[in-house]
């Protein structure tokens, strides 16, 4: 399957749809069924001792995802989050990006599941894994 | 069991380790296994079209298993969030506080698992359901 | 909402596609989005110890959740599992029926999510809990 | 890390703890921190119509989970689920073995959390995906 819509494209309907987030999140590759994001490391993110907190955390891969799904389906598609299962493994790197590495493992005509890696930038440890599944409105 | 730390030592606990949400989260009552807590209806919560966003509804249930934890075993628990599954079943009342009902279901030496049920205020409708487990490190 | 088929049709539906199963499972009781199910102690579920295997744990809660399902929308439903959070929380107890409670927390068009908790027959303490979801067919 | 078992060892093991399942899998592979295990196409494990149930695959994804913290960590392990989040995305094959592809994602001193993968054998589509943890008891 090939993408609907590019990095460029997806990357311009998010800050138009999410602009509280502008700034937060940055696609560095998408490519079929597959993404990488990054969460900027900014202090609004920021546990005491510098390190990203689990809402933020969530927050990456629900857009990866999120990312995963505009990219194959197009902008028709407002898919919603049903669900996410998510394991925290490790405490990030302080200071550092938190980076995401996304999968779409099914993309049926109801239902999305993605599966999302995040590390911290530079490290191969991971620091928490989720699933997440999107449902896509009948009508499209 | 009974509470190691009541609904105001939690919540001035709360405050001093987590200054950045002061504001947002309110704990409404606190009991023996069992808390009800509202995310205060604000707009840096909100998707556009005024409902709350899944990274605040999770926050809002993983800071109620917290509560719930940190009452029943007191300020020595630096527990951490191991994992979080959690169903987004509704789309939040738009302008109104979310309120979470958490129920601690297991309260062991290692693992504490939390169930946590989100409605808009004044609704009867379920918006979300999480369970969330955190680790009780062995030193306590 | 009503039920669509009550505990007695939704049994002999039970025997009738799953009849591998019959004699393991028996519905309690079956009203509006709440079910009672059990699992019949037999030797074929034990763990070696006497206690219910983790899978015949599942079972249960599937067979809890599909129990609902079923009964509120009836049999045209040909609803499948999407995925399923278990947290196991205590060993059950030997030798005695795991009693289920099931309550469906969303029936929508498309999905079903329903809660299920697990307890050893006579024993007050949660042995597992588990959130299903259901795909429902748009065909119905 | 290197394995404290090897694949020889964990499989006499499991038939020596888990007897009733002997004869439904099979270890194909086992190395540092990864697994490759089959569910034998039986009779016993079909839902009607010829394709694998859920609490089969549930099955099938637990003992991965299991070999791989066994192999890892050795008999004096007596680690216990404790939770799995599951997503069921395709029907499997009829009548084919069902292969997993295990990975421990971390393994802490207290935790241990798999990510295990589910395709009908000779398909490259996953069936479904699991996350399981494990709790290994503080007294090893």
């Amino acid at each position: 399957m090939a993408l609907a819509l590019n990095r460029e494209e997806v990357a311009a309907y998010l800050d138009e749809v999410f602009p509280q987030v502008r700034g937060d999140f940055r696609i560095d590759s998408l490519s079929e069924m597959r993404v990488t994001m990054r969460l900027l490391a900014h202090d609004r993110h920021l546990r005491p001792g510098g390190t990203v907190s689990g809402p933020a955390m969530f927050s990456l891969a629900d857009v990866s995802a999120y990312v995963l799904v505009l990219g194959m389906v197009g902008r028709k598609a407002l898919a919603v989050t049903t669900s996410c299962a998510i394991d925290f493994m490790r405490k990030p790197v302080s200071g550092v990006d938190l980076i995401a590495e996304g999968e779409l493992l099914k993309l049926g005509r109801q239902l999305a599941v993605a599966d999302v890696r995040l590390r911290s930038d530079g490290s191969e440890a991971l620091v928490a894994r989720a699933s997440l599944t999107y449902a896509i409105p009948p009508e499209r």
